[in-house]
């Protein structure tokens, strides 16, 4: 698992180092128009997500970004912040993710994780899981997606 | 909401044409290396999605794609099948989101979507709610991912 480990001299990051009940706040990422289009044409080619004037006909009033783009954008975010520097072993899955809010061209959006559970796994001796409440927030503070999530790290 | 209407003559599919029990399979999408990388580096930057060597130090044995990757391949086939021909208002979210096993370069997805629940949405008139089961399979027919997905759709 040493190629999990950062060049950096940071500590690395266990699962025995998240506590449950602990937050932390992080990343800050802009929102453009461009990248929603990008990955919209790529992934998710449907009209409000890819041309403004469509995106105004629609219910949502104006283009927005796919969810599955704002959940990558918190990925982007959750590796820079911890992941990175963690012995992270990927992810089992996630239990819930909600679209709470649209996400628009000019958004400034930051991360709320909450370390909701900790556990050994008892399958894979050596490796802990976290259950976590990721929050999306936009430049007002809204909560505009929510997903709880598990996580795989190396113990100490 | 005519903008979510495809140009094309094919029959629109509205929340009504959606049946509880129903199963439609579709797709076919071939993984290469390199959108594994590019994926990886723009949103999820972690070694066993970055680097062929790395993922074999690590518990995947090799290169492995980004499980929003998945996520996001398995929402182009869904919008190729049926949600670029569908009034589709978008969704609040998933419910269950679980990656049951890696996806590698070479390996070629396609999707089996089941109807769990159809119901009217009592919120918005017009509008009707899709629970469905989204599986991802490979070429030998192993689950790769499963989620459980709400859609909304206009009402004929």
């Amino acid at each position: 698992m040493t190629s999990t480990l950062p060049a950096q001299s940071e500590p690395v990051l266990h699962w025995d180092d998240f506590r449950e009940g602990e937050v932390r706040e992080f990343g800050s990422m802009v929102v453009k128009q461009e990248d929603i289009v990008r990955f919209a044409a790529e992934f998710d080619p449907q009209p409000f997500h890819l041309d403004e004037a469509a995106g105004r006909a629609s219910m949502y009033g104006g283009l927005i970004a796919s969810g599955w783009h704002t959940a990558a954008m918190a990925m982007r975010m959750m590796c820079d912040a911890y992941l990175k520097r963690a012995v992270s072993l990927g992810s089992p899955g996630v239990e819930s993710l909600k679209w709470l809010l649209p996400v628009r061209p000019g958004d400034t959006l930051h991360v709320r994780m909450t370390v909701l559970e900790s556990r050994p796994l008892k399958s894979k001796p050596g490796v802990g899981l976290i259950k976590s409440r990721q929050e999306v927030l936009n430049q007002r503070g809204e909560v505009v997606m929510e997903m709880q999530a598990f996580g795989m790290f190396g113990r100490r």
